[in-house]
């Protein structure tokens, strides 16, 4: 063909970290095969959905086998039922959000990555380490990246002064961070939602891990006063509901996020959907609206609870041994400095060959990520336990 | 804020048809509230899932409540088992393809609108009248468009020759067609793909309708030699099997499809699919699967044979009266030409006013749509057939 493709792909590079991943634990057990490997790499939930949920996606599946409740095209940006459900759970943090504010949609990921679709060409700053979606859905539309680096100093946490050149930008920011489980306490994200009214700067806030936080840090960007001028929030029910095999979340847009010229991003948000999207299936957003239910977030917090009490476990062998980490706590993951200034493949292999483990190096994540390791609080409980013993005993 | 948006959402119209008819038919109910209004505009589906689909999709919801079967991520480009069963609705039709063609979806309008993130700058060539969202997609990324004319002289269905410069192009076919319910045969479109192949054009083939096909009329554009090294195809679950609702669909990226540089398009689509997206909900491509499934597929087509119905009898009328019109057989549209020279908008006041029948007025969707009205036969038999009697009344 001689039509043009888009040469931006050109920039986005091929990740091996999982494969790599795959194939050392390949050999291994290959070599080993009566190993037992402990797998705490994985980003994934592991218990199943809460029952009030399955109920829920049944009963509307039946809906759906009826003419007279049967439904069709549902709205693109999402039933009002599950946007007043969502909106409730934002006023349990003391936030007032407008229905039309809300936009639910199939995850996260996708709204994460299609927001480029309604922003121009920008300053585009990006923590490290970091979700790689944020760096490739930019690349793939030609952006300029400057990359802010987290570090033992700063607690994976870096702040606005580490941006070179104080100027309007788009910014993104995760928290409960991953890969870090490090989260930003009200003081700091204030300084970022000041940051960015005083640069005119649109932060996109991702707080897929907020269900995790205990202490009394923010669950939503727009606990902080003035984040409804510069921030669009995106949010997902794959942790806090297990609904990674579902496939529901929501981004929120404030009516008062204005271009300079007065452009409603919140209108342009909502033209993208109605144009490249054609809204949730209709169980899924009864699913989903079953989570949020009084039942359901009692039987979602209980799975939770069991992802924390891992993260507690692991977190206190490293307390114990003396080992730097973020995380831990208001997060499944635990980010870990590699003891003896080894770096993150060496310490993969130590802990795979030695205590048949299976971690994921931090430089996978970033080049800041070089140094450190991230193991995560989605096992069972009895594989984090004797995880736990077998950590102990080589740190 | 001081960013920049994507200003090219300035040069998408705002379209008023739907709310416009909206309008129309409230203030007509409010001052003749004992009408008996007849809706044959939609575009949406009516009859409940199969009951083999309900089935399905309720006991892959159980699966998910229980540890041992729960499933979290999907693969981006959904399950093989899903694959597998479209692969074998290609075979029927003559055509083979690999599972890493097949992409699962949530269904053809985010695939068709997405699409343009893999592409760069071209010609792109798009029929009138059309379905919004080729041109919507386009503009939202700065194309420059040059529109090809259906008309009644070539009974809607524009062939190569109408396009002014003969050159690469992007060039959107959707056949059968919506609006307009026709459908190109194998000759007309080995014409496309011929004219395809000489420029070194993309065809994007959107077979959305292909299930309502009867006579013998390609199913996929790779029924035609040589379709596989020019054109994508996208496909849907939603008028096949009903799952407007449910959503679903596929999207066909062949190997061959090379830009000249050798950079092959499956591989951009993959990339651009496992950035920006993160696979179809489990259950849902449970149902789909069902579908599929030899029960399923007589159910299904149960479903598609009771709108067939409807159509036949509506394009009787049209038979009978001597009106012109396309479609009405491999579709469920029915594009008739506004008797006594009327326009679309006072075609629909007359069927509004005289016999309480709401339709769909041409321009809506296009400015080859003047004069031209749509009507569907996604209505129930009943209204269906008192449509009938009151369109002979008046024509």
């Amino acid at each position: 063909m001689n039509i043009r493709v888009n040469d931006n792909f050109k920039n986005i590079k091929e990740t091996y970290l999982f494969s790599e991943i795959a194939s050392r634990v390949r050999s291994y057990k290959a070599s080993h095969p009566e190993a037992e490997l402990i797998r705490l790499g994985i980003g994934d939930v592991t218990l199943p959905l809460a029952p009030v949920v399955v109920r829920a996606m049944q009963d509307a599946s039946a809906e759906m086998g009826v003419k007279e409740t049967f439904r069709g095209y549902p709205p693109e940006s999402g039933y009002d039922f599950l946007k007043q459900a969502v909106a409730d759970r934002y006023s349990s943090f003391g936030v007032s959000l407008d229905l039309p504010e809300i936009f639910i949609s199939d995850g996260a990921k996708s709204d994460i990555g299609n927001l480029v679709d309604i922003l121009g060409e920008n300053d585009i700053v990006i923590p490290d380490p970091v979700y790689p979606v944020y760096v490739d859905s930019n690349l793939m539309n030609g952006n300029n990246i400057n990359i802010i680096s987290g570090s033992k100093e700063n607690g994976f946490l870096p702040m606005p002064e580490s941006i070179k050149e104080k100027k309007s930008a788009v910014i993104y920011i995760c928290s409960p961070n991953n890969p870090t489980g490090a989260a930003y306490n009200r003081e700091q994200l204030g300084k970022w939602v000041g940051y960015a009214l005083e640069t005119g700067s649109l932060i996109i806030y991702d707080s897929a891990y907020e269900a995790f936080v205990v202490d009394d840090l923010p669950h939503s960007i727009y606990e902080i006063e003035g984040a409804k001028r510069c921030a669009i929030e995106v949010c997902s029910f794959s942790k806090f509901a297990g609904f990674t095999g579902v496939r529901c979340g929501w981004t929120v847009v404030p009516e008062a996020l204005k271009a300079e010229d007065g452009t409603s991003l919140n209108r342009m948000w909502f033209r993208r959907q109605a144009t490249k999207f054609n809204g949730v299936s209709y169980p899924v957003q009864c699913a989903a609206r079953a989570a949020l239910s009084e039942e359901g977030m009692v039987q979602c917090m209980e799975n939770i609870e069991y992802y924390r009490k891992n993260a507690a476990m692991l977190a206190d062998v490293f307390d114990r041994k003396g080992v730097f980490y973020t995380g831990g706590r208001n997060s499944p993951y635990i980010w870990l400095e590699c003891p003896d200034n080894m770096g993150s493949w060496e310490f993969f292999d130590k802990l795979l060959n030695e205590v048949h483990i299976v971690g994921t190096p931090g430089e996978g994540f970033g080049k800041a990520g070089e140094g450190f390791f991230r193991i995560t609080a989605f096992g069972t409980r009895e594989s984090t336990e004797e995880a736990c013993r077998r950590l102990a005993g080589i740190l």
